[in-house]
């Protein structure tokens, strides 16, 4: 399948903010041109751009895509109650089968954002695959072998079956939750894991105070982060999502281990977690991504309220209007978010880099006047700016239509009629 | 003109959340049916609702729409270089006939966000308020005397001409920018004016903390509000802008004034101001409206941004993620808005009231499942989910399009050369 990009603008690399008109070129998955005219052979489809914009596909570094089911219904409560009342015995009740239905109801509203790609982490792994690969969206799953550490060798060739089939847009890596779910069995099976694959390892990473300070207590002053360098975690890289409470040797490890910091600032500050110091992260180099976190928490699945929320909270927390400047917070939604996911080549819009692609509508009011095309999709975009989005060459979103090969309405219907099921299960035992 | 919205979920009063099935019917600009069924005479529309939701528009209780000149043009940088080096610069080769124009553009986001009416303040009221007429949309304009206070007797006709004039969409009623940049010759005269016209009276109010401190140094020690009260500004009511800086005594005053708490979260977050309490206006049962602001500081103009806003800065503020229910902020978008623009009978779906009214979309993704629909719309609802914005009983956007008697991009056009010509003036200057 060849595509033509036609009279669109080009943010081929949006760090720089820098728009240039011309074409590109779409050539099995895979980008065959960009620049001013391409060349002139038979395309299967001239999309024609009327001067809008298209740039990287956003790519979401940390989410749990299934938990649309609990989307308000656990709002505004108190993190506690929310987890222990209403998301565990939701959870409780998940049913084979029910993962890879609801994950597709993620995927049509990451398609509507304008994302491309996503990492997940949640129970039934391969079934968030499954719906990545029938719907045709990319997927970073991160898996954990049993709880006791065993199945540790099932875990890597399930890892390697994925990792090494070219058929498949899903990858797996070693991870687990959290340190306060984790036993340290399972930790050193992980990092048996990690060293024999030689991948990163990714969990959540001190998402409020508490779960610091009891992390200390375990483990003899330690917090999540030194701890899980204590045990080789990050030895081939990996990464944290939320890292609200980063103490300064938490930063230095992250350093030191090329790890990625996630940040989901539009979920920290639902849940009253806090605000991470992204200002900081960027001082030092730190490679950053944000996440939408699961639609249970956030509750959009937004790239466009993520990258206003990181920027904006970090004025609030600095104090400053011009701390942290919102082409940082396009850089971690696009390059950062690739590159987190372990998708170098779908960083910017290049020659054999992934066509993974957003078309942002330009004419709408809110994109208007173009004065600075990047700081307006940070500062005034939303969903209704994005009028195609294209994962490996294929275009399945377009001007509000889905075109992932199965009737969104059949995707809404199971949803829901599985969402039912959970909360009348969950309130009868 | 007859119009039946039929097959609709009904959301008549959002401060509840209820959600019933069912029919409205519009007659001549006023809702004349809410209910189960409409009387079965002709309309001259039918709107099948596909069991999408209406619920009340929403009004945006603040904003400087003819700004959009400075979006992101002006974005991260400190306040007091933002003012000072590109908004006053720009400002000052503003010329007759540009906030028109440039107002129209803020007028398509508003529609295209569900806004029905918005208040705004800026110079050139009266194209802001012919913008508003030629494309249908409702204003409420904050008027000043001039400087000196002189032409006091001409104001107050301004007022009562489009007050009186059944023809026009737009109120006038007197307000000042802020004590910072007012004279007291000015004041007295606009309290003249407010006991004239038995009018409230509206003023941007300790929007920073420098800008109490810098009162109190001016008026033996009283905050703007205080000061405000003394001058009589408030004997009929009136409001307030921004208050992120509200001492005890602040708020008070504004309870016993029966004065409205006009909030702009995305601004004041933007702009590194601060975070206004919520959750004490709350408490203390003063009316909470929300502003967008301009956007040359947001620099979104969408109600879906300040509702989420608003309702997570105050979890973040109070660390508490059970601080500000959602359906706080949904109140305070319709029902809170309208009262304080003065439209008592735009606050609710009920028969003799206006038909202001938006239709979202329930099968966008992030609508899914229908848990709580009132929670989804703050929580993860966006300008996508907008199906249609009717304004005084005229349906002005529809599925993306505008019908507003005017070429869309005709509108863009004439903005971008007005903005194109400012920049250059301000920089040749």
């Amino acid at each position: 399948m060849d595509i033509l990009f036609r009279n669109v603008l080009i943010l081929a690399d949006p760090s720089t903010g820098k728009v240039q008109k011309g074409e590109l070129a779409v050539h099995e998955g895979t980008i065959s041109y960009v620049g001013e005219k391409a060349p002139a052979t038979t395309y299967d489809r001239v999309i024609e751009g009327e001067n809008n914009l298209i740039l990287p596909g956003f790519k979401n570094a940390h989410s749990h895509s299934a938990m649309v089911f609990a989307r308000s219904s656990s709002d505004d409560l108190p993190l506690s109650r929310w987890l222990n009342e209403r998301i565990f015995p939701l959870e409780e009740h998940l049913r084979e089968g029910d993962v890879y239905a609801l994950s597709k109801v993620a995927i049509l509203e990451y398609l509507s954002s304008g994302i491309t790609a996503s990492a997940d982490m949640y129970y039934f792994p391969e079934e968030i695959a499954k719906a990545g690969d029938d719907l045709g969206f990319r997927f970073l799953i991160v898996g954990t072998p049993k709880e006791d550490g065993e199945g540790l060798d099932e875990f890597i060739a399930l890892c390697r079956n994925y990792n090494q089939n070219p058929s498949s847009l899903c990858h797996f890596v070693p991870g687990f939750h959290a340190e306060y779910t984790a036993n340290e069995k399972m930790l050193l099976a992980l990092s048996k894991a990690s060293h024999e694959l030689n991948a990163p390892v990714w969990a959540h990473n001190s998402e409020t105070f508490d779960e610091v300070e009891a992390c200390k207590k375990r483990h003899h002053g330690l917090t999540p982060t030194e701890y899980m360098e204590s045990l080789g975690l990050f030895d081939y890289g990996g990464g944290g999502y939320h890292c609200v409470y980063f103490s300064p040797h938490d930063f230095e490890i992250f350093q030191k281990h090329h790890c990625h910091f996630v940040s989901c600032p539009g979920s920290n500050s639902k849940l009253a977690s806090g605000i991470a110091s992204l200002t900081r992260v960027n001082e030092l180099g730190i490679n950053l991504a944000l996440g939408t976190d699961g639609p249970g928490s956030n509750n959009a699945l937004d790239m466009f309220y993520e990258m206003r929320f990181a920027s904006v909270l970090q004025k609030i927390k600095e104090k400053k209007a011009d701390a942290f400047d919102g082409l940082l917070a396009l850089k971690a939604a696009t390059i950062g978010g690739a590159l987190a996911l372990g998708m170098e080549d779908a960083t910017t819009l290049k020659e054999g880099n992934k066509a993974d692609i957003v078309m942002l509508d330009l004419k709408r009011p809110s994109m208007q006047p173009l004065n600075d095309i990047a700081r307006n999709i940070v500062y005034s975009g939303s969903k209704d700016c994005v009028l195609l989005t294209m994962v490996n060459g294929k275009v399945l979103y377009e001007k509000g239509n889905f075109y992932v090969g199965e009737d969104m309405s059949s995707i809404y219907q199971k949803a829901q009629e599985i969402t039912n099921r959970l909360l009348k299960e969950s309130e009868a035992s």
